[in-house]
């Protein structure tokens, strides 16, 4: 760890859904949180709980040791990190910079290698886990970078997360949850389509659900989306437009390594679908809408 | 219980991968365990350990109180049914008679209702939770028939599940599986196309599937035939070509439905290039083989 860097003042640049569970269990295990967010008002219950508001970004970046982004699009990542007042001319050399977004493999590695000249020290760590997971801490964290730096920020993943990892160099962490939100995509219109069926099978779907979730269909998608499905609760959640960002990312490194991702493709048109219906701020569960009558 | 019947005997007409491990079950917790199938040299192990031969399942029928069928198609489950020999003409009157075969909800009814008919005790009780779970006695069971039945014969399931449930009446076990399967169909794609990014983008895939396996993605499919798939094994577990005979099952009821169960189509439409690539006898993980160069 670099002398004269605080890794225990940490800024969250972005506080949506996911953001604001992480950051409250890195307040809980004693950090000082900072933020950062584009509209102050959807922050005001973190404020009141007692993160340290930034009007910038530059200002956040030129006070925390570890900056962590959780943004929208890779554009916005490349906004936070390039743009005017962005991290990387205003983080304090040494410092650690995560970006927790789900973002393009090439832009971690970009990101990595001008970090890296500029003295400071960056991460792709994208997440899985949910709202839920976000909530209770029990993420799971996957990491491109170097050992040394994953080591230092290694404490502050573990009061996120519960299954954290180093996959490989810069790149990697994105390159993982790529592999995650392909299984996702076959799975959440495996799901959809099956409570369809029970439903016009004149099936209790709560009932079915219970069984079917201890056998070989069972997992976090079924269980947890799919009794939100049976419940017409289509909140997000993970919002549709994120997925849709992920599974466009997926599919294009795809492409590159030329192989053809039928499922994936079938996710992202029914999506598209979905969205034209008017599922946009939908969660990503909301997709079972489509199959309704 | 009808007196006279002694439920303590109970008989498997077929006896694959999936029966093996029920009876051996059953066998532990007690009960005299009976079988018949079509090719006596692939029991023998069974034989050995101390179930009980029938040559015929005729034999067998008259002999036990409690008749599961576990065969391949659902035109196997009319043939030792209704076939000469066949279990409604030989079983004794009050005999449970329970399909736990993947077969067709109509089908069922119509066992159930001839059953009926000649005092006999028809369920419908697919299962779901592959090998592993057969032979841990951890499969999901799901029942169609009548709550009597049910709770006669449910200290039986109990030693080969342990998630088991009444449905609904004849064919809601049956429906129940087809929802099973249909998540499923598209979990399974969703997983052989994630390994197979994995593979290109240069990660390890057991790293991967350490991290991914307790996030969102995580289930039964990823974490353990995603497993077999990141070391090449593509045994079976449970065969294409049955999963192939359940998916058309749900499609067929599906089309009644009136549902366009897109990626369950799809499902179908992989599978059946697999086959033609020699996958038929190959466990469902092996469908990853259609993604390799």
């Amino acid at each position: 760890m670099t002398v004269g860097i605080d890794t225990h003042k940490v800024g969250f640049v972005g506080l949506g859904i996911m953001a604001k569970g992480m950051a409250r269990n890195v307040m809980k295990a004693g950090y000082e949180v900072h933020g950062y967010t584009r509209t102050k008002s959807k922050a005001q219950d973190l404020l009141d709980e007692g993160v340290i508001w930034h009007d910038t970004v530059a200002d956040l970046a030129e006070t925390c040791g570890v900056v962590i982004t959780m943004v929208g699009y890779p554009q916005d990542v490349e906004q936070v990190y390039y743009g005017e007042g962005g991290i990387l001319a205003h983080a304090k050399p040494g410092s650690y910079l995560v970006d927790m977004t789900t973002s393009s493999p090439s832009i971690a590695q970009r990101i990595a290698n001008d970090a890296d000249q500029r003295g400071l020290h960056a991460l792709d760590a994208p997440v899985s886990g949910g709202d839920v997971g976000a909530r209770e801490g029990k993420l799971a964290i996957m990491c491109g970078g170097n050992q040394d730096d994953f080591d230092a920020v290694k404490p502050l993943f573990e009061t996120m997360g519960k299954s954290i990892a180093l996959l490989g160099p810069a790149g990697a962490g994105q390159h993982t949850k790529m592999v995650n939100q392909i299984v996702i995509s076959g799975t959440i219109l495996g799901v959809a389509e099956a409570i369809a069926y029970a439903k016009k099978a004149g099936l209790d779907t709560d009932a079915v659900l219970d069984v079917i979730g201890n056998g070989a269909a069972g997992g976090f998608q079924l269980n947890v989306l799919g009794r939100r499905i049976a419940h017409g609760d289509y909140a997000p959640g993970f919002y549709v437009h994120h997925f849709q960002k992920d599974m466009n990312i997926a599919a294009a490194e795809a492409e590159d390594f030329k192989l053809d991702l039928r499922a994936l493709k079938l996710a992202i048109e029914q999506y598209e679908r979905y969205v034209e219906q008017g599922g946009r701020e939908s969660g990503t569960q909301g997709i079972y809408e489509l199959y309704e009558d």
